[in-house]
């Protein structure tokens, strides 16, 4: 798809309707909202912005972020003109919206993971950029659509959270130049980041830092490991989320090749994420029929949690 | 002064110091080491890099920082052509320097502190700059000096550490940009930022996470502080700056208005650490002879940790 394909399409629409990622980040909502706010301000259109499933608290400042919808909020066998999904690196990530997208006129594509397959009439896939709202960035600036500072709020929340506030090594020349300029179209980039990195549940604080103090080390300190039971979560009254970033501060420690947090999802099932600094952490995820990147990966191991943080470690060590 | 009055200065001058501040941070050793690239690059002088007290283990990753010496190394009576203060807001804070700067031919101050009162012969204090890193490229990019790998390795360290990761309201349009022409330098963004950031060791993680345990919070949850003991020190095996972060992660709580972290002296002495997101917590610390900044500010209370919890609660209180 050209940009010009892009505006053709919205021009022609009445009805559209944009599509966020299940397990809605920074960069889908971000984008979703600066789509939102471009074919407003400039085609007077209201387009639908969809949700699959609750958008976590610290995007709750994100401009329009309220006028999202779940799924059930759209009458049934409704067909719309033009359906958008943003950041969707596969269709089925679209969650329960799948037959929606499916009955429009007209599917477009827009995401910068480089596995996506292109699904949709019209698809816009960049995978050398950080973000998808860098490739609206280009593709707004090259069709001249003026970048107010809502949308710009939009555009550098997608950009700073997918390239994890410029330490991801997605992080290029030009993920900067565009932060500057939507420093100049407005956005206060040290508040962002506050939303968007420094804001966290008082539990979360606590259910982190109890996991930090129980980590178990092996093998001279270069695996480490914690464990988070269902009591810990009931303890600390916790959501799922909250065990986020957990890993990665393990990962930090000096002498960490292999970081791992297991959580009990049931008294014969334990889910593991697994951080490295050099090893292939894939392989071992993929011995528990697991997967994931070089440096990041996960998998679900059916046994109660202590068997499996032994199993774990046993396979942790082949690759040390 | 201006750009052609350094350059003149570095012609003239064969006997070159550099001085870093006390307690180096990532920008007064960043900007320490570019210029000492740039002179040495340019001009084949070799000046002499001082700093003021232990490197952080973090910062060991920039080039030639193992050519840093302390002042003890250096000649009693050594008369330097030129002395050069890079990132020292006051002379005093070259620490046991001051002599050696004093007795220099000539004397230059490079700062973006707004307290610098311009000491030295020549003095470039720009305010409005992140970091002294932002000014020495705004000059060296004037005097068309060629930025190596090295020295845009060193400015982006400048840069990245005073502006907090791009998360303080220091960081500017110019800031992304800079960072965007040191990219095209060479530099590798993500690994610096791990580096600078995600690197720590073991005990520190253990005494922060222990730390954060055992915050107490008072007013509604307004309030969050936490207490650091000597014992506590000893069994975590601690140095001094491991429990630096600790404030600012006790901050980032949603409820947080004031977090403070105290930290036992002697029995009779605690330092404050205040931190708050609208409270003017410089206002607070100067209840007891401290000071600061409105978001973060110090003092030392004149007595037992405890006893100072309790009389530093009921002053916090008063500002809320």
């Amino acid at each position: 798809m050209n940009y010009q394909d892009f505006k053709e399409n919205i021009i022609k629409a009445d009805d559209i309707i944009i599509f966020s990622h299940v397990n809605p980040d920074g960069d889908t909502l971000g984008s979703m909202i600066a789509l939102y706010l471009i074919i407003k301000n400039n085609y007077k259109k209201e387009p639908v912005m969809v949700v699959a499933g609750e958008i976590p608290d610290i995007y709750c400042f994100l401009p329009q972020i309220d006028k999202a919808v779940t799924f059930d909020k759209i009458e049934k066998d409704r067909v719309f003109d033009l359906a958008i999904a943003i950041d969707v690196a596969a269709k089925d990530r679209m969650g329960a919206g799948v037959p929606i997208f499916d009955r429009a006129k007209v599917k477009m594509n827009i995401d910068h993971h480089k596995t996506n397959n292109g699904y949709g009439d019209y698809a816009l896939i960049c995978p050398d950029a950080c973000s998808a709202g860098e490739i609206l960035f280009d593709m707004f600036e090259s069709l001249k659509f003026p970048i107010d500072k809502d949308t710009a709020d939009a555009l550098y929340t997608s950009i700073l959270t997918d390239t994890g506030g410029f330490r991801y090594d997605n992080t290029t020349a030009k993920s900067f130049r565009i932060a500057a300029k939507l420093v100049e179209c407005g956005i206060n980039a040290g508040e962002i980041a506050r939303y968007c990195f420094e804001t966290k549940a008082k539990q979360m604080v606590l259910l982190q830092a109890n996991a930090l103090i129980n980590a178990e080390f092996f093998e001279n300190q270069k695996i480490v490991c914690t464990c988070i039971t269902n009591s810990d979560m009931e303890h600390f009254n916790a959501k799922e989320d909250y065990t986020e970033g957990i890993v990665g501060t393990l990962r930090q420690i000096k002498t960490t090749e292999v970081a791992a947090v297991l959580k009990e999802v049931t008294s014969q099932s334990t889910k593991v994420s697994l951080r490295s600094k050099n090893v292939d952490v894939s392989k071992i995820a993929g011995a528990f029929n697991g997967g994931g990147h070089i440096f990041a990966a996960g998998c679900t191991i059916q046994k109660p949690i202590k068997i499996a943080k032994e199993k774990l470690v046993e396979e942790i060590k082949k690759y040390l």
